[in-house]
């Protein structure tokens, strides 16, 4: 068991979409603000908005439409109908209550894999909502930890991986995000899998580490447990 | 150190101050909001719309902006002007950066008792918020762990004790609120110490377990000390 792998799995675009939902919410923000200015001018400005508004409410959903609601204000020289700023309101209500949909795979490979190794799901953003969506997802059983963190970087998984006992050359993490998921994981000695969700948000874009020796991309997560067993032969380290 | 008691401690409105930085806002809010209604319907109508959207948001600074936004327009039937939003959204984002301001007493008695116990801190709502809150403390240092969850209950607390290798009579919990920091620590067998805040949200009311034989009501974190050594004297649990 020590020294077995540990897989950790990012959740959003992982396990289940996130970005997708995003993407619907901000079509609605174009649309609801269409009289105002083009897609593309209040696309980049919600983005711009968020960005700023990134370091003081923090990742995920309700930070976003704060963002929207401050987008549509400014864009609009504050003239926007305030049912224009509740309809931005119940966006953001619909995503935070929006069921979890599983990507296609996760639930078998989850289950076969949590026969042989133990794992772990690693998100970051709005503890409230990934609390919930870890619990509508069915999966919570299959994780021996859960842990939500505020940000994904070589410090808050170093404090993760010394709070479990856990050496990094064991930590296998799987994940859509080069900049979360993979990049501060390979400079902590770790195992980095790259699975691409279609989308990616901007924040999210990094360059791919090609040719590092513990650096994988697959194209789904049906490839994880051949890629697994290849690389950990009778479920030890060998790297 | 196996059989001293762990010292436990809410961090808003027991470490530092919170909700008189809500009342402020709220006052804010209602100066905002004059012209539509009275101060105490407004207020009501807020505390609604606040507990109607818990379920929802969660708890924190950017749920509550979200439900002033949102009580606004509601209030004023949608002729709300956006300024008067935007105003709103600011109001929250002062919250956010807001500097943490320590109770009274409250560095001196967390270093004098870190040097004989192991402290913790346990406090409940945004997970950024609250790390941001945390470091500018200048307190992080002195817990030998934090937790934030989303909420405090019986179960929270008896999984983060289960994690931690901690029994039940072996925590001490010290905070502001019955509901969370003691009514369901002594349920679970811990004992729990009770500092009022001179104000407490509606949301956290709840009788007094008076006669309780591990529950005591302090009137400040000065009391703490030496309540701890008479209870546990030479750092073992006599309970």
């Amino acid at each position: 068991m020590q020294d077995k792998p540990l897989l950790a799995f990012d959740a959003d675009d992982t396990l289940w979409h996130n970005e997708s939902f995003f993407a619907l919410t901000e079509e609605a923000f174009t649309q609801l603000l269409a009289p105002y200015a083009e897609p593309g001018a209040l696309r980049e400005r919600l983005t711009r908005t968020e960005r700023r508004n990134l370091g003081i409410f923090g990742y995920g959903v309700k930070g976003f439409t704060l963002s929207m609601i401050e987008t549509a204000i400014d864009v609009t020289d504050g003239t926007v109908p305030a049912m224009v700023l509740q309809a931005l309101l119940d966006l953001g209500k619909e995503m935070m209550a929006h069921p979890v949909t599983l990507l296609d795979g996760v639930g078998d490979v989850l289950e076969q894999l949590a026969t042989r190794f133990p794992l772990m799901l690693i998100t970051k953003g709005d503890l409230f909502h990934q609390e919930n969506k870890v619990a509508r997802s069915g999966l919570a059983d299959l994780f021996t930890a859960v842990e939500i963190v505020s940000e994904k970087d070589t410090m808050s998984y170093s404090r993760l991986l010394a709070r479990h006992g856990v050496a990094p050359e064991r930590l296998v993490m799987v994940g859509n995000s080069l900049r979360s998921d993979v990049l501060p994981i390979l400079d902590i000695g770790g195992w980095g899998v790259h699975i691409p969700y279609p989308l990616t948000w901007d924040h999210e874009q990094a360059p791919e580490p090609l040719g590092h020796p513990r650096y994988v991309r697959l194209s789904g997560i049906r490839d994880v447990p051949m890629w697994v067993e290849a690389q950990f032969p009778s479920g030890s380290i060998v790297g």
